[in-house]
């Protein structure tokens, strides 16, 4: 039986996700252990007490099924955002809403506008809609947003913007994105996920939920999985206008956020300490990278997220596997389009130091 | 702005989902404490003991994402259900992996087929998609199989099957399940749906898993919600033939499963304890209401499932009402177009006797 004559279009070019090896067998393979995982921009202070504590005091109500309507996490984002309950909507993770999106707004032959260079779930989610990729050519491998803006056509039914950047960390300003968003044609929808944003130093965050007032059409996007430490529990959050979320609340499936999701999300949220010490943990060992890569002479992206890109101005795979017989995981970006580039996500302090010995190293061997 | 008018095909047809009201606030507004929930069809037993300490393992890993790939729960099942793991797809809850089918073969225009009277997010996540519903009228409050076969055109796409069906508890026999599956054309692709399946007698339980080999356009669905006890955390799973399950996770968001549910659901499936209390619990305190109802002659549909759906042969909210002021919180079903029955999800031995008690109550009052 041929599946793939069944489905609908665009799901023929898909390709299912081909998953990373596990830490454990790639130890076995190569005959090595203790090996450090710095591949896919994870905290890397661990779960934080206040967030495993909720998850404690969840597990007796398990069996139960979850607040459909994530009020207790909805009140609390509502109150640190300054906004109303009904402007927000959770997810399993922001790739569920993001989904979510094109589910409830992109059809087969509309346009999606996005960047070169930029998070890979909103060509997936193009193609899987059947709707056409508009990919304006990357700047300094960063969003050009004059050409982005350039693109939109009567066609056009969503632009998406990652801010900052993944894999690049390029961050685009205030002044930047509120011209741009001043030209889009209000029925175009605009995505800005900002996924690194608690990484921003604060005077440089742009004020994206205040732009919600005057812009309809923005939907922000964020998570718990970066900053607050929650990758593997699977939540994240939308911002927009109390309209427009409860369009989406008409396609989403009622229990989408599990349980200790909700609880763990709204303890991390209150835990200012833990999200101070992976800013600041952040900061400094992303100056380390910078320290090193400046002396050594290897070009980087300057990057505002909680990792780093640099480019090896040549195929980076040998790199990538010599880094890997070192016992230390980076991310390699050629499915990116960035073949000479790795990404390394920024670790605790020892194995930041780690990385850059092993960098070193195999450097000075001429790998 | 019309954000409705923005939507695609089907999506200003549906409805967002009205939660229903937190306990702790129902008990609020009618001043009553010690209420009890038997609307939702969970494990009255709680999260199991093996289930929590594998959580509590997972805990310190939290900060990273999740296995995409979920081998070791895929292993688990595919050792469990004699089948291969790449016959296994995991989901965020039955309900995502349902929504996934139709994202990936249900288009506008296509026809889907189920019978009245079944899981609603049949008739949701085919109205989302722009797609035509079949409704085929119950017989008995079930599924009329020989009607569903006829309601085939070239047009069907895909039909939909609860067995035991939710919210009735019926139950369609190995020789009519398989009679059916054979008048299906090998294109129509049919979810069979049987998240209740594990409350039903080994002897008279459908063997899908075996019917897979001679049906390549059967996708037999099961959670962990149910029998299992980890409706908080969202985990289900499909399985169908390799190739089937290749096309759907081109489409599958890789972090759908968060690490708790994988961790826990292992657990979980080598919980025959756990299970059999589940099981065993559910068949004695079925029994109790069955002899209940017909003491009392009220008519009840025979169930296979976690709950007994009885009907008054009146409208049922008065019922439902005062039940409420006892603190007996069931479930209404109007809303599958049954407003005339109540359905009770079985409860502990404690809570199914005052249940009971204050159904006998308000039906003497003459409610």
């Amino acid at each position: 039986m041929n599946y793939l004559a069944l489905a609908n279009a665009g799901v023929e070019k898909l390709h299912p996700y081909q998953p990373g090896k596990p830490v454990e067998e790639l130890e076995r393979e190569l005959g090595i252990s203790n090996s450090i995982k710095l591949a896919s921009n994870e905290n890397p202070l661990g779960l934080g007490a206040k967030a495993r504590a909720a998850i404690e005091r969840a597990l007796p109500e398990l069996a139960r099924y979850p607040d459909a309507n994530g009020f207790a996490l909805k009140s609390a984002l509502a109150e640190k955002l300054a906004v109303n309950t009904d402007q927000l909507i959770l997810g399993n993770g922001s790739n569920e809403l993001i989904d979510l999106v094109y589910h409830t707004f992109v059809s087969a032959g509309q346009q999606v506008v996005y960047s070169q260079y930029t998070f890979i779930v909103y060509a997936l989610a193009t193609q899987g809609h059947g709707a056409e990729a508009v990919v304006v050519p990357a700047k300094d491998l960063g969003h050009d947003l004059d050409a982005m803006a350039a693109a939109i056509t009567e066609r056009t039914k969503l632009v998406c913007i990652t801010n900052p950047n993944n894999p690049t960390g390029t961050f685009l300003t205030k002044a930047q994105l509120s011209a741009f968003l001043a030209n889009v044609p209000s029925q175009v929808l605009v995505i800005l996920d900002e996924a690194y944003t608690e990484y921003v130093a604060e005077d440089e965050r742009h004020p994206s939920i205040d732009w919600l007032a005057q812009y309809p059409n923005l939907i922000v996007s964020r998570t718990f999985s970066k900053a607050y430490g929650l990758a593997g529990l699977r939540v994240g959050y939308m911002v927009a206008h109390p309209e427009l979320i409860s369009v989406l609340n008409r396609v989403r499936e009622p229990f989408n956020c599990n349980s200790l999701a909700l609880a763990a999300a709204e303890a991390a949220l209150g835990d200012t300490e833990y999200l101070n010490e992976a800013v600041g943990l952040n900061q400094r060992e992303m100056a380390r990278y910078e320290a090193f890569f400046e002396s050594q002479g290897i070009s980087y992206v300057k990057s505002r997220a909680n990792f780093i890109t640099l480019d090896l101005k040549r195929d980076a795979t040998p790199v990538y596997d010599a880094l890997l017989r070192e016992g230390v995981i980076v991310r390699p970006i050629a499915g990116y389009g960035l073949p000479t580039c790795l990404r390394i996500s920024i670790g605790l302090e020892q194995e930041n130091q780690r990385c850059i010995e092993a960098l070193a190293k195999v450097l000075s061997q001429g790998v």
